[in-house]
């Protein structure tokens, strides 16, 4: 955490106490030292890789006591949560999840929080709340009871694949003209006065200063779970996601040596038409 | 063309002569040879690449005479055909665009057969039509106007690509999958019974066979007109096309060594979340 | 069952009881009344709504004796079946899931049936699959283990979903188009002869046969598990499905009054544009 | 053109004359008087709906004099662009083509300005463009020869419909959700801190704030030119825009009452399961 927001924190009346495996960062040789540390009521904020969270909340649901609350702030999925929030629940320790968005800006820009869980214990981490988030009106939002921090912050990411390959798909037919010669330039014009100003735009412009070509990149992309879940969730509640959907498949397609699919069309216009097939 | 069809056509008290560039498999040593060869009023059935089309058409218009037709069965786009009825019928010629379907498997099976014409030369052309079509009730319409058969033909081939893709992701789909150990079996099983059965099933059960893991085939097609100019249409038209332009557009991301649009993703991710690129 | 069926079985040495809660075409007064009157090692063929799958082989858990075998021949979720086949196996019980198309025509025409679960078990009932499947070499394939035949039937509803979009873009573009006027004759064309024959194909063709407008069809479709299950397993392994997935979100949009998405892009060139909404 | 961005052309020693043909809001009774009215060399902004544009910058041809400069910064198509300025040029006269992008907000905002001609009708035109885009570094680019500034407009466009699809997704998914309870508030929370901050998503929160349910707007939605066209540019250049293209083809359906393509799903649905439909 930035020595800034922690100074917030800590100024709003909360100790700042951090646990982290790599001594050398850590306040705290164990979690069970973390706890020590924290005054009661404590609050937990658990941000880390999501295949140790839910090991790290059972743990935190040992060693905490009725009256603190635990937060998830990394990317879990929406439907983890219900099942923490009761767990902890039948020890009375409260449970949010918050979706983070702001990625390594947000250290100096602040973070986008989506807060899931109950109004007492929003009101309770306000503080907390407040000295995370940007300055200014926006960047904060209770959406809804638990789950629905995640939930927002999966949909949030959802979004975002779309933008990204809408933006995308235009540099694309960009490079592809004949007639734009300066296509870096015409991105870095739309950064003001356009429709399609946005801070993704400004990365992608920064990127174009550093690699006007995107030479040194590969057009490989992954994915992680929350493009998925948008569109799953799309299927189950009947919610048709084109856009999302063909920007989560264009990165699976960008992963394959070889597609499939397109061995199949290539065999079957071999058949048919007598087409010749590359080999 | 076969020699079943050329008597089949004879049988109907149509001559037959057939001129191709290449002497060894011509009737006649030029187009002014082959219109001198027939008998008034002729029918020319012009089957050629489509970058030469315009010149032939133009070339048999100064050679035929009032009375003669022209029939295009090429893979001229509609839109072509209407000018081209227009300078013939100026000159007393008439004019039909007859889109063939069938691939390589047409001389044996008969080729199914869509018309855009004048009611006048469909009558007077259907021997031939009949001979060159399928035996029993199918493979012929008279779909309207000059222009309405290529039309016809075009929105034939925009279904065909979609129809292809929906196997090829079924095919990438079922050999991903970690029960399916007999993948070329399950495809074979559908080809009777199952509401999936089409000739394109059988082919694809044919080449499963000829290579059980399509290992000598590359994930590379081409596209040609007709399914470009599908979409096209749809867009004029404002008729949704996600089906037809999704499978158009995995054939252009397979031909593409590297994608723009998805270096662009992963320069943005680079920027915002500090995701390692690929280089 | 058809009579028919029910013969072969029995020439094939199986008997057959039917069960039904609708006493007048039940044979059995009870599902105990229908393990009683066979004779083991039983075979049961389940085929039930969904929604009731799981309690009835449950029941037959209860029922059965080490030795028979229970048959799902229902539209199960693949990953169903896992679970059934470990429970049934405790008690010396065997299970197979078998995908079944054909749709209402299988009366007649046999069954296409995709098998997962032991060889042991598929030869067993092989005489069963042979009396229910069509005649002729096709119709039935043994996909794999346990899970593996409604996998298979998952993906086939899957491609059938994306076979019958494409026919239906093509159809709503030769509607819109000026040229052709006679789009059923068209479609009746394509049956024989042509690239995009099937046996969906040759239904569209009866339908238009009935109502050549489809007057009498409102634009409306619901959608089955499967279409649903086969996007959820392209994303879970990674597997491009635009085709398939469209045609699935077509669906979704067919069933909606309006669409909070489209109104949210109104809204939006609303702001920025000034222009008008529809109210 | 608003006061501030007139006086600000004088300031930079340009002129400023306007015609429109209604009287009241117009400095000249005609085209004519217009171009008398201006001291050579001119410079003639032509911003008038795409249907008039050819005829305007035809009577500009025969009024204006060698050495003008004839600007065209409505929606026209890119191509129409070359052939303008080659029958211009015959006469001595410039042509540039500016792609203007900032809606009914550019008279405050300034205008985001996309430039193609020779760079010496750009240098002469500047401290126009000065006063028209935005304070600041951005918001004007000189994108290449002719043409090239309403392609890049053309291309904004196309990206904008992607991005207001992706938004509109996510809007229509937690709408959707039964987890979140406050959608408005969480569109605003990403205002700022988060990754799809943008100026589209501050528009949407606005029209949120004016009708929280959007309930007061009708899910349709208009498109122009420029979507289809960048949709068409895609399938020229072989460049896939699954995302950009259904976020076009969902508008095409949010303006049917009845589909088409759903009725033959619909109509296939019942005649191979027996599926009823709705009349």
């Amino acid at each position: 955490m930035g020595g800034n927001m922690r100074e917030r924190i800590r100024a709003a009346g909360h100790d700042v106490v951090g646990y982290d495996p790599r001594p050398e960062i850590s306040d705290a040789a164990s979690l069970a030292e973390l706890v020590e540390k924290l005054a009661a009521p404590r609050v937990v904020w658990v941000m880390v890789p999501s295949g140790v969270t839910e090991d790290i909340i059972e743990q935190l649901g040992g060693l905490l006591s009725a009256g603190d609350i635990v937060i998830d702030g990394g990317n879990s999925k929406f439907s983890d949560d219900g099942p923490r929030a009761e767990k902890l629940g039948a020890l009375g320790i409260g449970y949010m999840d918050v979706g983070v968005s702001g990625g390594v800006w947000g250290v100096s820009n602040g973070y986008a929080l989506m807060v899931g869980g109950d109004k007492k214990h929003v009101d309770h981490c306000m503080p907390i709340f407040e000295a995370l988030k940007p300055e200014g009106e926006f960047g904060f939002a209770h959406a809804g009871p638990v789950g629905a921090g995640h939930y927002s912050k999966m949909v949030h990411n959802g979004i975002e694949y779309g933008l990204m390959h809408a933006y995308a798909e235009g540099y694309e037919l960009l490079k592809a003209s004949e007639l734009v010669h300066n296509v870096p330039e015409v991105f870095k014009s739309w950064r003001e006065g356009s429709v399609v100003k946005s801070w993704l735009l400004d990365l992608l412009d920064r990127a174009l200063d550093e690699d006007p070509e995107l030479a040194n990149i590969k057009g490989y992309a992954e994915d992680t779970g929350e493009g998925r879940w948008t569109v799953e969730e799309g299927i189950r509640l009947a919610v048709p996601m084109n856009v999302i959907a063909a920007s989560l498949f264009a990165r699976f397609t960008s992963r394959q040596d070889d597609s499939p699919a397109i061995k199949a069309v290539a065999a079957l216009r071999n058949q048919f038409g007598g087409h010749a097939v590359k080999r």
